[in-house]
């Protein structure tokens, strides 16, 4: 019950969401050259909803991480931007019968996890835990919970 | 023509815009007591586009820094979120008309300019000057400028 926490990319991450970084090379040039600009990185969605932005402060943790639960938004897609130059550790699963599969960013990522991605909860490894979080704020219930009968073990790849 | 930089508040930023941090006391408690949510900070307006997330990658600036310019988006407004705990120059103004007003973020802040803000480009003070900004997709013209005849310079509080 043991999985090993690997580095967050892309690619591995498709399935799940967008990783919000500046390393792309088809950023535009704006501002007299003084910056480039990733454009439009991460496939928000707020259903019947509208954008909201919040600030999100959470207790870091440490591997290693034990995780019995996973989360969903039904509704919406959620995006999450460190605040602090620091790693973080992501957690997603394809359902909660899958494996789950876990991820540590390299200080300059953010996500945003898809509409419906079944994800661990906000999990810093450093302090201060703070985030900016784009997500749906409307009407309704848009949490579902999977608690794990025996706790997945993560631990630092 | 010297403005002197002051530190960012809530209430002197309020006619521009919103501050974006994790000060104020009506929280949500998420995540089993691990994370406060403090919701909902920003009055996002996307017009007739839609919600997009895009990551600015910024040279940084110091002072004494010399405005020559000044803009702002009709269509919605722009919030940047620092994805590193430095202070940020913020300028702003009323109008092309009026004097600008500068103020430093104290390294855990980001702001949501509201529609129409005139605003001086992005101003990291501190590398890497990588944000997360939230604003307006959509077609059609979103931006005006305003060239100073004789540039502001903006120092050190």
């Amino acid at each position: 019950m043991q999985i090993i926490a690997r580095p967050l990319t892309a690619l591995a991450f498709a399935p799940f969401g967008d990783v919000l970084d500046a390393t792309r090379s088809d950023f535009r040039l704006i501002n007299a050259g003084m910056c480039r600009r990733h454009h439009d990185l991460a496939r928000l969605d707020f259903g019947d909803g509208r954008a909201g932005l919040s600030i999100f402060h959470a207790e870091p943790r440490s591997f290693p991480y034990a995780l019995d639960l996973i989360e969903r938004h039904p509704e919406g897609s959620q995006a999450f931007v460190p605040m602090i130059d620091a790693p973080f550790l992501v957690i997603v699963a394809a359902s909660p019968q899958d494996v789950p599969l876990a991820f540590v960013t390299n200080g300059a990522q953010g996500i945003n996890l898809h509409r419906g991605t079944w994800h661990g909860v906000l999990t810093p490894l450093a302090s201060p835990g703070l985030f900016a979080v784009i997500d749906r704020v409307g009407p309704g219930p848009n949490l579902q919970e999977h608690r794990y009968p025996v706790p997945w073990m993560i631990t630092a790849g």
